[in-house]
């Protein structure tokens, strides 16, 4: 259920979501980092790989946690299982905390962005991706013609936030919907510099392999945020 | 027919883009301020009653600026028929630029944002407003219903940046698209510093009076944004 609901809500992964917030990556080299949603932990073996002191990996899943436990052979990374909602790390633990398509799911995200924040010193970075909100809005799917082509994307219900129930996923499983603005200024307002506003498209090579992904440039599927916190007087 | 265009364009002035920039507006007291796409001078006027040093207002409709003279009294007002981008000032010339609704009709954005930067000091702001990307990325109007109630608002185009023709206003007048993350890249790469991100909703007392304006709570109309001129260091 759980593993077949990531795979559909990720399916985009490969082709757009994790290129561009690996584009957004500072050097990895010698940082301590948190992973909100960490799935099979492919990001916290990509970013050992890549130099990370440390990683911790924290998901809701069971199952993933115990998938990723079996995938990973490294005393450096961590895997928690724990919403991310009820977990809590001592003040400035971690000097990176990325999430990937997980804080949709999450109802009090200016809380998640301020425990972020604590968990950071000053210039740490928080990087993250999540539905894109003209998705999350009105989570219909594309409007079709007679013959089943997709003719446009139907936005509604922006400025109304809150869960959102997708009929074809498990039983349970919510949404939540923000504005873009909420997402932004929430990080702003808890002290963080915004460093990249993101609407990520297909990688050229993936477009021209899978034509269905064009789809993903008539309306965003992906936001993507990066930004660091600021020193006080900033 | 500019003068019907433009109050067409900002029917949704007075209940929501006028009250959500005013609030972002910094103390206006002594400040040097340029207003692109000034209209009639009403922010002019505006900005010099709330203590403004003087107000520089751009249009590049002769009949506006015509008008904006005739309804102005004050010394510290200067009105200048010409478009955005065919007009230059002298570094650090103002300490605030604002425009209203008026972005989306330039189409060198970046060129613009690039000289907004070379016109204000260090800390200067930079603030406006403009349609918003999913309005102008599939300019049709609402997706109705046989009885023509409005369904959803129909998103299609959004990463196709460019010329859009509406066709029911004047000819000639065209809008440019760009997402929100061209909007917000293209001032962090300028070097500001972004310090709001806004899809503003309608007042609620104009949403009493007119119920009609509720539409604008299903699809964001405008896009909001107030920005910082970074020290370079910073």
């Amino acid at each position: 259920g759980y593993k077949n609901l990531r795979q559909n809500d990720t399916g985009l992964n490969g082709a757009l979501e994790q290129p561009a917030i690996r584009a957004l990556l500072p050097d990895l080299k010698g940082l301590r980092i948190l992973d909100m949603g960490c799935g099979f932990g492919d990001f916290a073996r990509y970013a050992r790989s890549s130099g990370a002191a440390s990683v911790t990996g924290l998901d809701v899943s069971e199952s993933m946690i115990a998938e990723a436990k079996l995938l990973t052979d490294d005393s450096q990374i961590d895997y928690l299982c724990s919403s991310i909602e009820e977990i809590a790390f001592p003040p400035e633990s971690f000097d990176l905390v990325v999430s990937s398509m997980a804080l949709h799911y999450v109802d009090d995200y200016a809380s998640i962005v301020q425990r972020v924040s604590a968990y950071l010193p000053i210039e740490g970075r928080f990087i993250f991706s999540v539905e894109h909100p003209v998705c999350t809005a009105n989570p219909v799917g594309w409007t079709t013609d007679a013959d089943g082509h997709p003719v446009s994307w139907p936005l509604d219900n922006y400025q109304k936030e809150g869960v959102r129930h997708t009929k074809w996923f498990v039983d349970g499983v919510v949404k939540f919907h923000r504005t873009a603005e909420t997402y932004v200024t929430t990080l702003l307002r808890a002290g963080f510099r915004l460093d990249h506003f993101g609407e990520p498209t297909p990688l050229p090579e993936f477009l021209s392999e899978r034509p269905a992904l064009s789809m993903n440039l008539r309306r965003p599927p992906i936001l993507l945020l990066a930004a660091t916190k600021r020193a006080m007087r900033d």
